[in-house]
């Protein structure tokens, strides 16, 4: 693509380092700033972004102070914790209003492939927050996927020298989804790990 | 979609207004920029957007002065003039590499149902740009959209009792597509308007 002036060259180029976006939607990104009058909002929350947010001491949560809010929360369960991979993953879980524990954001999963090692994820920080014998369950809640499960496993490992309960949550056959629709490991695994019928529409 | 952060759901909130981004496309970006390092730089060039660039003077295309690069380059055909919908269309026919004359950028389709009238574009400009005589031919650019034919017919009225030679580019079966998938009115045009076929593959 040839631009005309080097600030849309430079504005395309920034925008499409954006996960998911090419040249062809920065420019389109770029040209409806162009036509708006107030561009000034989105450079500014964009400072803020870097300025005001910061990680949870805790459980490396996105927030706002040092440690965030459900951390800080005495209502919550302090000896429930939920391993998750990233702060989307905490939003979805809170949005079922199920979940009363803690968490604890990895900030990634495993993945050879990607050059992400245990090492770069907040695996340390867990086992320590296992030390003091306050958690008494520890929730692996990461996706069924090959990194998640490997990263699954790898924490499994790490953390069953610990006294700690370690659990994972449920795979299966999605509500709304049809038997036939299911693929044979999610069929497979909703069979071996079936649930007593009693517990099926419970709450907690 | 509920955020434990008001910066991030300020963030999400003006990601979400650029064009195709909904909600969770707008928090994938926000995370992003929160793992990078370097976001200084899409928040400067967002504001260096409405600081630095200008609307050329003359053909009201993206510029970096008053008068565009394109308008002060005396090589290019000063009489001839292509009116297009925006500064992308002014791009892709500069890619073509076939095109010597000048542009005049509408900004814009007439368009009522989004509430676009004639008032709302550069017609009053382009118009008297005609007025003193060195335009000899106006090329109509516009898409083959009811909205571009809309335009293109509203401008052919109002262009008519002056002294310039109206044209629009051609409409007619895309190179590399085969006639048994064009559309009937597609394939209508190109018979009525067939070309002789000495011109077909001159270049100007």
């Amino acid at each position: 693509m040839q631009f005309s002036s080097k600030i849309i060259e430079q504005a395309v180029d920034t925008f499409a380092q954006l996960p998911g976006v090419g040249k062809k939607t920065a420019l389109r990104y770029v040209l409806h700033l162009i036509k708006q009058n107030d561009t000034e909002q989105l450079a500014q929350i964009i400072t803020q972004l870097k300025t005001d947010l910061k990680f949870c001491n805790k459980c490396h949560n996105i927030c706002e102070s040092t440690v965030c809010d459900i951390c800080t929360n005495a209502v919550r369960d302090q000896s429930l914790l939920c391993v998750v991979q990233d702060y989307r993953d905490v939003m979805a879980i809170e949005n079922t209003g199920l979940y009363k524990g803690l968490y604890h954001v990895l900030g990634g999963l495993i993945s050879p492939m990607e050059g992400v090692g245990p090492g770069h994820l907040n695996i340390e920080s867990l086992i320590s927050r296992t030390t003091d014998g306050s958690v008494k369950e520890i929730i692996l809640a990461l996706n069924a996927t090959m990194e998640g499960e490997t990263t699954s496993f790898y924490l499994y490992r790490k953390l069953a020298p610990h006294n700690v309960n370690l659990s994972a949550i449920a795979r299966g056959i999605a509500v709304g989804d049809e038997l036939e629709y299911a693929d044979e490991a999610t069929l497979g695994r909703s069979i071996t790990n079936r649930q007593p019928f009693s517990t099926f529409f419970s709450v907690k």
